[in-house]
């Protein structure tokens, strides 16, 4: 099947985007990932020493399939964002950015004002700007017209492995946006991925639920698995929801026939 | 992975069963069929002419992975399933049967009564009894204690596509039975089918969400992969639900580290 | 108004039946179930000694409002519930019996085959029998057919507090019963009671979510407010559910007019 | 009860707040906006011809316990709100304004930018804003900051009549509020508002709710009697939501005993 995603220049067999945070370790980390089958992961900038070449998280990650998406994790505003970007295309020889601004360490949920200005900035800095935003499709829309080349809005509050419960806002900005719509946070179960799939999402984005299950690995293939499903799904379109029963089988009645 | 589903003396390697109704063609319904793997497949009695060897669906139903699980769908009580099934039994060459009792054409919600009274009586007469019922975790005891090798409780009506509306109730027969749970009826996208297997159920049987899809081809393989992710997701345990946040990275601030 | 709720031959002008389970005195608990207003309440015929007329319970329930409802809770089988029917109408002068038979002690779920039984023969005994049952339509209409007097379908498991988790199976059993529908346990939050009236359920049973909380009384004020405005809106009938927006204004823009 | 909402130096004894939209009429507007109680009552600017003192909206809201809630509905920016933000307070003689802009007429979801800069904008020109928001927890955060004497966020998007769908992020503005938290939007049942007060919120407005059922001033009744039973069972403390079900009776056998 060419059924191909593509977000600026790059084109993506896999619809499962992960990230590096969370396990138990660097060995982990990695084979989880490669059963994943994802090509893009992100990482922390904070946690990676960029003057280390052998840091340990980017060794681990050096694998032909595998892009790097550095993130802004961590910083407050949208200034702290830029430098952060500019520090990581340096290091990382990448102009691809995760933007995240969350300055509330409680609930870690994405600041919409510091963001679109850092994506506004950014776009014209050059950088592939991919930033993690609360589900408002008025904001989506905002960031697509300032030249982000995707949006990631979030399913649940990170870590909360809740699953989509901004389901009603996801559509909508499913229903209008140009972009790639790549759901980030809050998946926590390879149903909940494909379901964001089966809506019509471009990707998604898991990391924790991964990262924290008894078996990385497995889990990995689980939701490798499920996007596939949920993707094909979409694709191939779902039956619709009726609201009375309908017999899988003719209804003549069996004996009296 | 030696993941084998056991229901009376056959082992099952998937756990995906489908059925035969609403395919536009039987060629279609043939290359669905195997596109999703299954070993066990369901037919209503009262479609097939058991006295014609060449009849159609019985035809294309042949194949080494095919196992057929005739049902007794048009049944009124249990005086009819237990007819239908001793007919289906000698014409079929199978002691299996998939119970359903379900008098009301509007919802087509089966009969707890006659369903135990049938059980009972055809397991008496030899029978594997797979039992269509509502989530009812008092009736599914009850069926396991007069014999029967599974339960099947249903998510939502038949046909309604509307997933695990009886989730709460699933969860307890889950966790109560001591044979194997298969959620039938109401299943209308993958995600639905990995949630099942996520919740622990053992199998879940799909119908009308294959065959009414566009391409039900692409949808049976879909609901393949989304069972395999479940129930890997399952083996390798979810992660908890959290009701705060939690960074996937440390939280310690970026630029001030 | 003249909204008057009619089981057998009696009128209820409140659609709130309540329960003396778990208060935390006698006389917390009169005064909550005179704030409740409710004209049916019912009592564990267990928990009362029925040859003491000075019983602490039936006196603090002595009031010209209240008819007591007896309920058979502690029984397992429908012999044990036809004895401590005949029992209660003996002892209590009432033959209204709340018919629940849960052998289970965990869940507490009531058993479909054994209260359908009780209730035939209590009928036939000359009962007003309102039995307490899973929410599955088909044996409601048994029940209705047996001449139960209402059918009490679950909201969720008793003492739960999670309200209408089998809301999609109500309304089957709303949209087809000819007797009234008393939503009974699992309800935990006013909201929960005024949805029940909403999807047009003719009365509701709280008990737990009254007597546990911190003020019985207020509480059971709330649930009563509730439930008077459910009900008023369901005869005034809701708004529809829309799928895109609608203005509360006209759509002209504002400053162009 | 002494349960006081103030916004700014308003105390209101009401916490339904109502608006002018959709009626058949201004006479039914006017019935079923006194049965409602309220006590605020929004009206789009753009409606009302300021210039007349006879005009029509205004008359029938003449009374006593109404004080008016003009509203930006139609502008399209920060600019555009300020400017009709000023007419409406010299026009109505209030410098009370409902911040509304929404640029899309299809969802007619709030624009988080140009509210931000509006609110601050207007905060410091003397007005009390009440912004309409997405639920969006930093946005909340930062309105506070800069002045605004409430959040509105939106429970659905307007009109549609969905409730809460939300949930999961109004509680977080609620748990860190330290303004009124009044859900805005979206509510289209009783159940809804009495849900939505019982999460803790301050206030809701309803209007199409209202407005388009078939008996406006019955359900105005019951938006009222509905939102004083979630904030009495608010404050009275909810029963805890148990994972087992716990009998209202002790769990000791009936005929054992």
């Amino acid at each position: 099947m060419n059924d191909i995603l593509k977000i600026a220049d790059k084109e993506f067999h896999s619809r499962l985007f992960t990230g590096t945070g969370k396990f138990s370790s660097s060995a982990v980390m990695k084979q989880a990932l490669l059963a994943s089958e994802s090509e893009l992961i992100t990482v922390a900038l904070k946690r990676v020493d960029v003057k280390d070449e052998n840091d340990d998280i980017l060794v681990h990650l050096n694998h032909p399939r595998i892009n790097l998406l550095p993130n802004t994790s961590g910083v407050r505003n949208y200034k702290e964002a830029i430098f952060a970007a500019q520090l990581s295309r340096e290091a990382l020889e990448t102009n691809w950015i995760k933007l995240e601004i969350h300055p509330d360490p409680k609930y870690l949920l994405p600041d919409p004002i510091e963001t679109l200005k850092a994506a506004e900035e950014l776009v014209k800095l050059g950088f592939v700007v991919m930033p993690y935003i609360h589900a408002d499709p008025v904001l989506c829309k905002r960031l697509e017209e300032v030249g982000a080349q995707c949006v990631m809005p979030l399913g649940a509050p990170i870590g909360s492995n809740k699953g989509l419960k901004t389901q009603e806002f996801l559509e909508i900005i499913i229903d209008q946006s140009t972009v790639p719509v790549i759901v980030d946070a809050g998946i926590g179960a390879p149903s909940h991925a494909a379901y964001a799939m089966e809506l019509g999402a471009d990707a998604v984005l898991v990391n924790t639920a991964i990262a924290v299950s008894k078996n990385p690995v497995a889990m990995a293939n689980a939701f490798k698995l499920a996007i596939e499903a949920g993707r094909m799904a979409y694709n191939a379109k779902l039956a619709p929801i009726k609201h009375h029963a309908e017999a899988s089988s003719p209804l003549t009645s069996f004996l009296n026939a």
